[in-house]
């Protein structure tokens, strides 16, 4: 027997027996798993929708709706132009190239499977595109019911072009919060502290409601108009959050990858219910009802929190860190308000506040994770998010102008953007 | 050549032959099918909150949100403390033991699959702990608009953390209904029932809604306050059995697997279809309306009956099985309202009754089962869950109390519970 | 070693170096991709119901309801009763076999896997089964407000067991059209203008809504009565179109296969996000303000436009399709009112306009497609439908009747039909 055949033996006889997948099942697993976790991502822009049109006020519903699909329609078409490759091509320290995404998959040539491509890159870009949406879904809450809607939708446009995807290629793209030792898995900071930042400086910027903080003193409730419609857009956010966080691990094709998809839905579930039960539990023992939007906003604290590092933790870390982010939003909601400032659903204690909660609670499990960069993601990360949101919102202010008149903000924006009330026949007793 | 080399190479020869999935994407599929599964199972909570804020009026919808969001939570905690371990861990004829379960997976040691694991412990954990939520979720449309909502939220967790997992252990735990040889596939008698005697026992010991049966005789309608809402929650109920049923094979790792999820999806919706049409048609025969209501409710009725037995009926018995379930919920209905039991949502007869039948019908087309083990399914469990049931709501009747305050329950549990209402702008005639 | 012995190692070595996927394993990712795609298509029904419940008037909203979900049961039973058979069995140029749906699966015996079998033909059947119920909620739609209840579901029945499965054997079950080099990917013209058709006839025949187009002049608006439920219906359409247009592909098995999904994913997305764009900045260009509804149509039309080819098109071309989608249906909807065709929802712009124009929009990318062949399965199709429609609805009305009565349309249909109001206690204006 020639020596060469039995070593083509010896190769072939451990294949076999470790029984792993082979590369092209890997292949589609992986693409599988962007797909599959890609569109539960999806959906995450429904429950935006639904949680922000049951917290705003009936006149202002429809505006809500559009802004929306309208910037979920725009971001897609934003990251296709320029912000794929501005945050994942040739990327140096500080971002990529600027051009359209080429849609080109180079693991097939004349219907051959080329070994070594481990994933479809387009099944990669549909995940990657359904993050951006997110980033502007969480300023739309925020700064709802005074904003002008093409003000919002320009903006949506610039910051899903360019303020999104260039931070990202600091750490995502390889950039040098990446080289640093920063730590995100699934984007507490470069996801949802980006949208809470945005959101923070818009509402400052905006200021707050007419009416919602009288000279006289107090802050006037100015309650949601749907409350089921909020609920179901959290639980649809808890749904999409599997996606989010799961399909972070970027890959699929092993019993190891498997099983950590497995561990971060795990974690997320229990840091969402967490936070759930822990702002259920405090706002009854605060203010003896049990708050329904500081209960869903609690969940989503408690998702955020877990998004910077959904794998490591053990249960019980999990539980911890999501019930911290849900009592940080049930302390700073009324924190924000005694400031005057006026953030119509949450979005700056849920995304980013609890956000950079969860950036340093990576610290407690993830031995790859430092003090100082940690620091340095979320204090860099903020600085440029801070000063590119001022200035979009300002040149915005300047030009087209970003606050609706008094008289369309007291009669809704439905009326004055859209034309359209959103339930024309329910009579309203505001 | 050596007599080995020779024998390895008939052990490879016939591998490659049979080309069925190696071990380890084997490992993949049937984890994947667990929290592929998982995730469709997670939006069925979704389901039942927006089917019972819909069929409350509106004053207690808020509570409604409240419950459904609160109950989920609460059971994926108490699952982790102590269901899973009481449930399928070191189970004996009667239970398992106390204790946090352990999120640790022995199937990749220094980042080497180890052969003989089929699956991710975590998936199955994420799967099984879903299932629990469906129980609390059964029971809270039932009792709704005149229950305390701390007092629902206690049962909730005592029930999730003990009962359900009890006599779970029982059957899916492997304890003494299993070595009876009883057949519930997807939990018929296991959840569904389990909810329904809960959710019976319960309206039976809070009583009637005030004024639903006036001293005159009759019933007083008190028609649901949002039936598009209703409409959609059944939709995604429907649409996360198939994570229910289809995720209940355990298994997607070859072909025989994959064909038995597939015959679960269509028996499923073949079920379900002709308990909607039944339910349909005979509302239309018997009142000359087609009431949209009975409608939703048979399409759960069929989903319900055929979930012990998805897999082995052909889509003949399944369409049987799916209209007797239907059947069995348009002529309860009015039978609890004669006996003045006063379920708000139909969930006894949709979950009980119907799960019964279910169960029992697991023997046309299932030799594996017999008439005394499915009789005894039903009958130790129903009498384990009466007693248990009955035990915690008189000790909360007689500790934080149970029932609301007759003026709260008139004025809306939402204001005295939650201090929110839930639609506060859409003008109420009630 | 024995001559035999070399020749199987050089047999078992090449199939290791093509390290492709197992015929089993293959087997296994072909059904699961009926499956997962299967479950997103179930979930446009909820998508329909919700979009359909929101642009009509309250008083019609819980016969919206009812015919949703009816036309969904009704849809899966007929599909097996005669409609699948009809379309794929022993299919000659016109038609196949009548008969039930055999659930039999040819690819395990005895437990064994049998090669040469694909995809289980249960998955393949579920998958094509949920197709059905999307043509009969296209016409349920735009037919509102008016039809009867009984009418509309008897011809939804007939419509799903006979008229769509015989026109799609024409091409999906191998038919004339097929051998014609027709191409319709996912069914711009097989699904979408089969709707639209039976919508365009159904409109016709009934007539418009009493006050719509008034004697003077005109058209009176008449808004849909909850807008936020139609903006979750289209998140809801679009999810579930990547089921749709990805599952279309029929096969998961390769890198080939995932790459095609993720670029139908892709091009779907991006033609639904330029036809929002586009239908939002030509609304504002036109009417000063940004019309919700349009925009949601115009991201429909966008999805309708790309699926009958969403494989071959760059991005830049997907973008093209679903922008000259978007437009015409801006453009047809007025047109419609002016010729006083008076379509509720605009079910004839979307599914039927945009879908022929995505028909011929195929010869843009792919080259098998002929002009003659496209435009042959539009016209057969198109004179197929609009002669069996009318059949039905000429036949139903002159049976038991098509249109409700003035009084019973005055007052809305849910009282008449349902005897349950949508929303009881919120007061209409209307």
């Amino acid at each position: 027997m020639p020596a060469v055949l039995i070593a083509t033996l010896f190769l072939i006889t451990p294949q076999l027996a470790l029984a792993a997948p082979d590369a092209e099942t890997a292949f589609i697993l992986n693409s599988l798993s962007f797909l599959m976790h890609g569109f539960l991502v999806m959906i995450m822009a429904a429950g935006f929708c639904l949680l922000e049109a049951g917290l705003v006020r009936t006149k202002n519903v429809t505006v809500q709706c559009t802004k929306n699909i309208g910037l979920f329609a725009i971001a897609t078409l934003t990251y296709w132009l320029v912000g794929y490759n501005l945050m994942y091509q040739d990327v140096t320290s500080f971002m990529g190239s600027l051009g359209l995404w080429s849609a080109e998959d180079p693991a097939v040539v004349d219907g051959v499977f080329i070994e070594g491509n481990s994933y479809s890159v387009g099944s990669d870009w549909f995940f990657q595109m359904l993050f951006v949406g997110k980033v502007a879904s969480i300023v739309s809450g925020a700064v709802a019911e005074r904003i002008k809607l093409p003000a919002f939708l320009i903006f949506s446009a610039i910051f899903t072009a360019l303020v999104y995807p260039i931070q990202g290629a600091w750490s995502w793209g390889g950039g040098f919060l990446a080289q640093a030792g920063f730590v995100d898995f699934a984007g507490s900071t470069i996801v949802h502290s980006v949208g809470g930042w945005a959101a923070l400086t818009g509402v400052i910027i905006l200021g707050a409601r007419k009416g919602k903080y009288p000279a006289s003193g107090g802050v006037k409730p100015m309650p949601g108009s749907n409350l089921p419609m909020a609920t179901i857009g959290t639980f649809l956010l808890w749904f999409g959050w599997f996606g989010f966080n799961g399909g972070s691990q970027l890959a699929m094709d092993s019993a190891a990858n498997i099983i950590a998809i497995s561990t971060i839905y795990n974690n997320s579930t229990l840091a969402a219910s967490a936070g759930a039960v822990l702002a259920l539990v405090l706002t009854k023992a605060l203010y003896r009802k049990i708050d329904l939007t500081m209960t869903l906003n609690g969940a989503l604290g408690g998702l955020v929190a877990i998004t910077a590092e959904p794998l490591s933790p053990t249960p019980m870390l999990a539980v911890l860190i999501g019930s911290v982010g849900a009592a940080l939003v049930v302390i700073t909601v009324p924190l924000l308000d005694k400031m005057k400032i006026d953030d119509v659903v949450g979005a700056v204690p849920v995304h980013l506040v609890a956000g950079i909660w969860g950036t340093f609670a990576v610290l407690f499990s993830n031995a790859d994770a430092t003090f100082t960069g940690q620091l340095l993601g979320v204090v860099s990360v903020g600085a440029f998010v801070i000063v590119c949101s001022t200035i979009i919102w300002y040149g915005l202010k300047y030009s087209i102008g970003l606050r609706a008149e008094a008289e369309d903000e007291y009669d809704g924006l439905d009326l004055s953007e859209c034309g359209l009330e959103a339930y024309p026949e329910f009579s309203s007793r505001a």
